[in-house]
């Protein structure tokens, strides 16, 4: 299974005064899965730089909000590579609360050199971590 | 001229440990300059919550990040209308250091019930109003 | 034991463009430790407000900052009732990182009715759990 | 007048499910405040850093919440200094709506060294523009 999980709680500084989640903070539950999914992949992102100068950045986001969340409630993210290239790659993600679909992602991310932001393709090795089910 | 613009300066608060503004932080910078687009066009969120039972909800963002932006940077958000329908429209936005482009993003919004939150037409005058040069 | 702890972990939008956590949002950190106290209790927020038409509002907060806490840290967020009073209560709080304090906080909460907004008792039987080691 | 004050309008960010401005971004409001004090006195902080290898941190704060905020409405953050120190300096701060004081603070602020990250005295210059009226 391709499919990575992480689990979000959501709080009081999550929502807005609509009573539901804010719009913008389901972005920071995607890549709180997302830096979950390296990590668990044997990546921190403190080490990707250190090691190998580079830093992985988003580069475009498109989003559809479906259903609301709302405080308290237990949502489930997904972590799905759609497409991997060799500097960049294009996730899939979903919110989920159980089975009903809360909003859904395509998130661009790309390497980039630490110090020049330039694009820089990923090391072998990283490459073939994160294509590994 | 059909298009609004609003400056925002960036605190240190938007910014993030890269040393640039946190990129789900222009989704907040591009409300605010919505916020203040339909407010110099006569409508305050509340009021046409109270009058109409409307309430105006983002359904979908694509946005890309061209260029960081920085600490203490003064930028300027654009809000333009790029398509007008019944209950949504289609909002196209930018982030601007003076003629840098930071980042771009198309933002749909449709109104909805405040009771039931299903789609509901905005009334005529609202229509009229938001379309006007 | 009196006191119950939470795990938080660091994420990117915590961070601000110091390298470190950005000094608000520990007191986000604080409040989702005790909203999970509240859980292991037996109390979520929402039942409590449908129940007894209970809110707990923060009136308020003295924050001490010993030490800076990092992207990827992984931080203990403790919970203890300093004092205990018949409407309101202090909570005394600490984020750890291993046994380095980073930074300590004293938070006034008190109960108001969730309509009138004035200062309500708690109810017995919340009270005396809120206070059972 | 040894005042100033720095208006902030309450966007849809800012709240919470409440209903209200959501407590932790009060602190936000002020720092705002306070970034633009330091503007008008001449200072930005990159460029203190840059001159002087000062930054200016955080090292406490005591809030009290007093009346609660809403969406859209107009405030008046407040910036004055009641103790002044030779390498921190204590600030009392209120957030106001009109006459109404919605929150009152104590913010201890300290300079240190950026690549030491130790009290550093105020240089005899930016000390002298802090304190004048």
């Amino acid at each position: 299974m391709n499919e990575f999980i992480w689990p979000i709680r959501v709080y009081y500084e999550d929502t807005d005064a609509g009573g539901i989640v804010y719009y913008a903070n389901y972005l920071k539950f995607m890549e709180r899965a997302r830096t979950e999914w390296l990590r668990e992949k044997g990546f921190e992102q403190t080490a990707l730089k250190q090691q190998y100068n580079l830093i992985i950045v988003v580069h475009q986001i498109s989003i559809k909000y479906i259903k609301p969340a709302f405080f308290d409630d237990l949502l489930t993210i997904t972590v799905h590579i759609s497409k991997m290239g060799k500097a960049s790659l294009i996730m899939a993600q979903k919110v989920l609360r159980e089975t009903e679909i809360i909003c859904t992602a395509e998130v661009k991310l790309a390497g980039v050199n630490a110090v020049t932001l330039r694009l820089q393709e990923f090391p072998l090795d990283v490459f073939n971590r994160l294509v590994q089910k």
